[in-house]
């Protein structure tokens, strides 16, 4: 086949994927040149809030008392600059009214007003982020060292992640804090959604797996492993068979609790503080304070014949 | 140690890791000068077949009517360019003839016909995916927005990587759709083997650790959670006591079957249409139609001794 | 809200970022000027050693018998000059003694030393892992190639930062190797604590989930699917409620074990050689030589009551 | 001196040099917040335009009668989006206006109006650069082709930089030209002012150090070389000692002239049609048409006195 | 205007751009896919030239006697397999021939074989131009080092390009060579065309719009300065009125010869050995061995009026 | 010719270029392992200062009143941290000294000290290019802004560099301020050796092709035009025949003297304040104050016979 006769052929496709019809199916809800998300822009935005929240460890800032603040500032500043277009696109992306030029006038103080507040809020996600480290470092014998936990932990990246989406959940911006988890989630294997309610000094060990789920309360000093699942069951369905929205349907998970590897807990269930729970266990149902849940008896046999199941 | 002394010790290491009998070690099979497939050229394939079906989520294309044909016929000519280059490397790699000019030339062409083949299929995928982002969206209560399925959900990457890379399979590529799927497992944690066969509307909730066999069947309208495993159980060996491939060994999964977070199903087995696997439980036997399989009682204890296991 | 005043407001957050008070609670125990390891400078240089390796599957050295050896002998110079700057970083980052001129020196000399040695080792590792190549292609039927194993096999790259993490380690370098094998956990999936005592031939399949502790000890064709958890159960405290470090707390995997997808096996205990572990299943006894461990009966229900649980 | 001591110095330079007194000089009139242009986004909007223009010689452009049509409206859609920006903070650079938002908004939709003007001049400036290249083509024979013209003659580049900056000047854009034109500049020497008046058919060989001037008028197939001065003499001053702006000041070169290395031409004089200038003449009156002029006789000497002067 | 009106406006300026009519305008003799030359790759293989003969000097390669040798390859090996394809580019671009796939087949040896013969060369390149570089060193008081002039003389730039041109020329490589010396030009000011003829120990100070033509023919240990130009004087023209190509028109000067700034010598004259040309001065005839030529006396005025001419 | 055939020919070519004996002719000076400077970095370092002296004019730093100071000390300690080693490198390359422990140590002290010392020159250095600037602006009626100087006067570059460049002269730097000169030189075609000795408010007009020699004195408010060499006669050799380094050779100019395009003006000659030389002239007795230089006659002639010269 002629390189020319191949590329003639080409113009079929390149019609088809751009007739409205076409990409309708995928887009929508969009509306011709109003701004989307930027999946890596928010990805450069989340780095540099690292890098605020743990000057020196990830890369950029050189750790020096006397120009630590030059740096800070630098970052500050373009992570405003950034994110003020993003807040702006989430909120377009999930509007229903009628355009107008008083609304987009609207939108945009609102961006402004929601990233300056999420700006001063970083000193106070250092502070947790750093209760979050502290329990990491004391549930693990392996961790020699704290910076160690913030160098190599996954789960740190992860609640770091989590606690931007949540603040930004809080203020109001819609879409761009269900990027922000799916980031970490791509990068450690650990799915916290944004709208869950976590208490302080959180930690996961290993982390890959877990998932946790958009109603969860989970209190203080929760500990879980890799693995681990704080899941809806099945959920009722509005008159179309769809999903209702929004209605509590995972787990509250009380202070002190240890949930171990591959857990999977399902539905509006309390777990009781101080309660453990271990590894593999399917739990659809309450389980007291200070209680303890294991996996049934295996079956054990003395010879397999032959290495396979 | 001085630099100079240093530098003259890595002669030893350099003959060794060059000379023809270490590294055939690790490129058993290779012939000088032919092309390797390219991860990272690959992945620049797939982000860019990507942005084609789902325009304007990926952050190349601008989204609008009138502009969009460009963007769009860009990216199909260098998807041509590029994966021309990979197919004929695919073809390579696997073959077992002896080398010729006739045997170069026409694999040359080969690869151009089958791209020009694959390029012609894109809109289908696109109207695949749409169908994939439905059920995801309709499956979870979560999601507010169908363009949040496409930006947040890993499961919608691995899929798409997986149609991308069973097409290529059925036009007779070898090698490449193997990494097409490998690079979303990196991605997302979700493993699917792309000679698997899945039908519509397919959905996979958070995903990580997915794992769908090369031999699966899988119907419509199924949905899995994060951890399930549709694997094989131990396997033939031929004469030399090697796995004998190609043998069906993996599961079918019929239409309208929810199989939950962390189930591991293995073998050839059938799972019955409407059928629901609860977590973490074990399956090694056929289920019924509109069956249910859960694991198995927990051993539950009033007080734990202390916050362990 | 204007965006001088904006503006204005940032002084605030910087000063309350940059004071040392605040960063302290992030960066305990750093000195100021003193290098921190590169996350970044690790990946490359981890690249490159897979470069070495595996000439030719990962992109920059082209297969050709006459100039292997000038692209092998410049990564090893690349490699040897990024890691001595890495190993040094990692030095200094664990180190509690008072700083002076002669500790920086004899610091720098090890570093150099300690590279040396372990650029010296590499064609060692080739061979290391050319086994665990060949194991994987010989487990699972899928594979048609052994090139396909190297390209698109996840457990090859996990295994690979593994085992040169662990050559660190034993050379005496702290936390650099914690932080490659971190590197291999992100892009993987797999955690391998560099400290863990690995034999030769052990493979891995899919690997989402897997991960193996620092005190565990593995024979030689010990195969794992993914989610398998050698784990530790709850852990001796020392006088102050901290755990106690470097205790012996994973399990033994003895030669020729198979464990399925999903197994969670924790504490000190032996898992006889020949034997088989079933998926899913919670261990925290000792399993006999050739011994069979599946999990106990599910809950079969013939009809579901509407798709969920 | 200790590190820390000398970044304690760098204090008084930051606050010296961030201080608006001191900034002030060199920042005379500028806005806070306003736009200003940008040297790289305009050298990438120039690229990018020459690329319009001569498909396939500056990189991006694969030239295919079927695709070509793809990359053209990409690069348009470009140098749209980038240049209407450009054109904006050209606008608002020297505007002495008092500030609004509604001359903010005329001003907006006064750059959309210019830069879709100037996208559909592009057909013509193609048309007179295919003139300036046939004329340097027939003016050279060292030229062995079109294609080297386009490929390696300086002047082709500099003579676009000015029918570019030329078109954006009468569309009503300051300052964007000027930093146009110094680009070419910069790139081979030849130095063109962008008010300059140039007819068809202009060509320049070897071109570096030649100057046109603001106020030429330059008529067609006229042809310069190297370091061909058309300046002016010393001008008018304003009651404050400042020089006047604006006045005619430099030559009027009319058709069918060439003039050669070095000479220079100062003041508003007319060299008439045909006429020639010899290489090194400093020429300050008007030359009839069909003239010549050639520097006065040299000191000729039939022994040096040793290799100097 | 709105975005959408003026997005629609593009596709008649692409479809304008796009039509073979309007770019044929500028491509006059190209054929659909056949590869054009690339000055950005051009450029990277001089860069690379540059360092092989320079080690040190221009950035990649660390000056170590034991390692040296793997960087050398590398480049090496790099060059040619750019180079090749550069070759081959040029060749198809000055082809006049009916296209044929025994042709193409043939131009492809070609290219592999000029291109080795090219790389067997670099060392007699180093050669001459180490000898360029002790000229140029002994001939300015201001170097304080020979390495200072590789550093920072323009001249070994241009002239390096110079040589590694006009040895591609030597092998019959069309095109490239032109492209090559024009890098030179824009970044030095220094225009030398490849088909000169230059002895050894050439030196040219700052140099800055120094032109040397086609046919030129230059002795050993001459000096230029800035501005030079050794010209051709108006060129006969054959009956179509275009100018013959190829007739000897450029100056013959000899060894020892030194011409100062902005002299301009034109036409197929001999400056004789040991000559010294003053600055600014318009030769046109035949000068005598040892013989000089200053310009003729100025008009010196005692007062000017006022600073201007 | 194969592949392979080739490349076994490559081990001469790179053998040669490896060995000492040819590689020492263009090396000739250097140490193994010392640091050479970098031409890249030194680029990187003066774009860096520039925008330190112009902010907002050269890219990287938003103008914003209250955000300027965190991108000026970014600037600042990464002009430092850059610096100390260009100087390090500087020092090293031109000591002649035998090689010790200390010596090293104290060089590093040395460039930390001079770094520090350029650093606090900065606004200096501001101040006297804000006089540039204004000179520029009114010396030229074509520029209709003094941001449109900055922007767009190629001048305004090559004088800041010197500055730049003469402060580290003077400071005790070899090497770097030679290629800083080099650096402006090749963007500009202006080439001003850093050991001059210049005067306030100093402009350039154009610039292409102006030399200004390393001992050349000139006054305040000098205004030069493209072209202008302030350049060297013939010089003094030594007893070996090379020329005796330092000797004064380059005129003096003093205040207020213009001088037109292409004028060459050679040997330690005094051209008195307030006099005014024109174009193309060769210049090399003294000038008197108020004087005025302008070249002898033309020959003109009424009709030239087609054309030529």
């Amino acid at each position: 086949m002629d390189t020319n006769d191949v590329k003639k052929r080409f113009d079929y496709v390149v019609n088809s994927l751009s007739s409205p019809t076409s990409y309708g199916q995928v887009c929508h809800e969009h509306y011709d040149n109003e701004p989307l998300p930027s999946i890596d822009v928010l990805k450069e935005i989340v780095e540099k809030v690292r890098q605020l929240i743990f000057p020196g460890f990830y890369g950029f800032i050189p750790l020096n008392t006397n120009t630590l603040k030059y740096y800070t500032g630098l970052l500050v500043d373009q992570v405003y600059e950034s994110l003020v277009d993003q807040v702006l696109a989430g909120l377009c992306f999930s509007c229903n009214q009628k355009r107008s030029m008083s609304l987009l006038s609207e939108r945009q103080k609102k961006s402004k007003d929601i990233t300056i507040r999420f700006i001063e809020s970083i000193p106070y996600l250092r502070e947790m982020l750093s209760k979050d480290v502290e329990a990491a470092f004391l549930n693990d014998p392996a961790a020699s060292h704290r910076g160690e936990v913030v160098f190599s932990y996954p789960s740190i990246k992860a609640i770091c992640n989590y606690r931007i989406a949540n603040k930004l959940y809080q203020l109001g911006v819609p879409m761009i804090p269900r990027i922000i988890s799916e980031l970490a989630h791509s990068e450690t294997g650990i799915d916290i959604h944004p709208l869950a309610n976590i208490g302080e000094s959180f930690s996961i060990d290993h982390g890959t797996g877990v998932v946790v789920g958009s109603t969860c309360i989970i209190g203080d000093r929760v500990q879980l492993f890799q693995g681990v699942t704080l899941g809806a069951k099945s959920f009722p369905l509005d008159e179309n068979g769809n999903p209702i929205k929004g209605v509590p349907r995972h787990p509250i998970v009380e202070d002190d609790v240890v949930i171990y590897s591959n857990a999977t807990i399902l539905g509006r269930i309390t777990v009781g503080h101080h309660a453990t729970i271990g590894g593999n266990v399917w739990v659809t149902e309450d389980v007291m304070p200070y209680g303890r849940v294991i996996q049934g008896r295996s079956r054990i046999e003395k010879f397999n014949d032959g290495g396979g199941i």
